[in-house]
């Protein structure tokens, strides 16, 4: 959709180790399908945990999907010994979230000094095509070790 | 901290049954603490799962915890056969959130036909002391029955 | 940057006359300078009104210039007697707001039953460069005149 | 409605002293009608620039209000040198904003060493009745000179 930027190799698996050890998104069988420099991807298949009774996406799995993916998006970026707070999100639920996969995309709008804005975007996949069930705007803030 | 209106007995028991059929709740090992019109307190303990290996409470988690939050509170409105989505929220992450319990009050700013708009704030208990944690803005709209 | 879809000649005009009644866009000098289906830009001069005294855009000129362009920008969606109110919005600053132009661009994301989803995303224009001054998601509500 | 904390005179005549000097408040004929450590009310009368035809106050005029009072808040905390640039807000409009006055009180949730964030909610005043118009959360960041 937009051009992906390859991020450097030792980047990439300082991310992957990170996201390794992350429990809620082991619980939520989540995997890392994407990455990129200000790119990430995150996709979750339904479950038990993760769907209302009606066979729908929880509004709560799909909020925790946006931070995390803002998360790694901002890990993504070349910055030395990084470690980054949500200072807050907003985001719009658009349609029904029904569907084999949950995809979370996020792409960094703004790379600052201090904070960074992300923008995550999220689909549903169904028979290979994909619905945009929500959109959000994230402010990360990168704490620096003193 | 504000009054709260007590509540018809037969709306409080649809809450609560319905509270009991959350499985996300559940799986987080939270309780329905406190609830009145347009007001609803929900409390969860740390856990493996609601908690970064830090011993801090998710952004997942307490996002997670804020929806559900406002999706109850809207039920505590008295309107016929409630059924209520998540338009938007946005929340701000203001403290860590570190402690013996993560609690989410909302209560509702505005109860219009269409629309409902609640105030989540989020807390943790850490020795009888609470910290503010997060606080967000829920737009919930009802969904009526054809 | 994304297609844009031509609008029914009545509706354009519709719009276009709309906003020659708005005197807030008169007082700041400001053009509907874009119109598509679900589209809208309009742009504003730097004027003693719309700059601080350090001659950045405000703030204020940025987020009310944003409400407008998602106000038009629903109104291009070919409905009948068509009346939106702004349920709410979010906006991110994201660099200085300086140039010889202040763009809003704004575009549908979802234009639901009731609801409409936009994303507004303002530019300032200096020596043919644009550079990428706030994001803002907007929630419109069309109100059905009884 | 909370309590107010007064704030040291020198504090409060800096404040007002920039008020002063804004254009964009003075054109619209708004008054800086409370302060206090960490709060601020900001009153506007209706004017031609700050009603739509239908005599209600504009979106963009109440989103330009909420923007100064949360500007003028942070600005009411006692640090040295304070600058303060907005981050990001959001706001819901609750009601029709119709009335003699549009006032915006401003109160900071947390002043962090970087950013601070701030509650605004709008109320118009008619036959001495407040209605609460819309509410917003709004994140400032302190600039640092070097």
């Amino acid at each position: 959709m937009h051009n992906i930027e390859p991020l450097a190799p030792e980047i990439a698996q300082r991310v992957r180790d990170s996201f390794g050890r992350q429990k809620m998104m082991a619980l939520y069988g989540a995997s890392l399908t994407g990455i990129g420099k200000g790119y990430v991807e995150i996709s979750m298949p339904p479950s038990e945990i993760a769907l209302r009774p009606s066979g729908i996406f929880h509004g709560s799995a799909i909020a925790g999907l946006t931070d995390v993916v803002a998360g790694y998006c901002a890990a993504t970026i070349p910055v030395e010994d990084p470690y980054f707070v949500t200072v807050e999100f907003k985001i719009n639920f658009l349609n029904q979230a029904k569907g084999e996969l949950l995809i979370g995309r996020g792409k960094t709008i703004k790379a600052g000094a201090t904070l960074t804005i992300i923008q995550t975007d999220l689909y549903t996949r169904s028979d290979e095509r994909e619905t945009h069930v929500a959109t959000a705007l994230v402010t990360m803030m990168q704490i620096k070790k003193r």
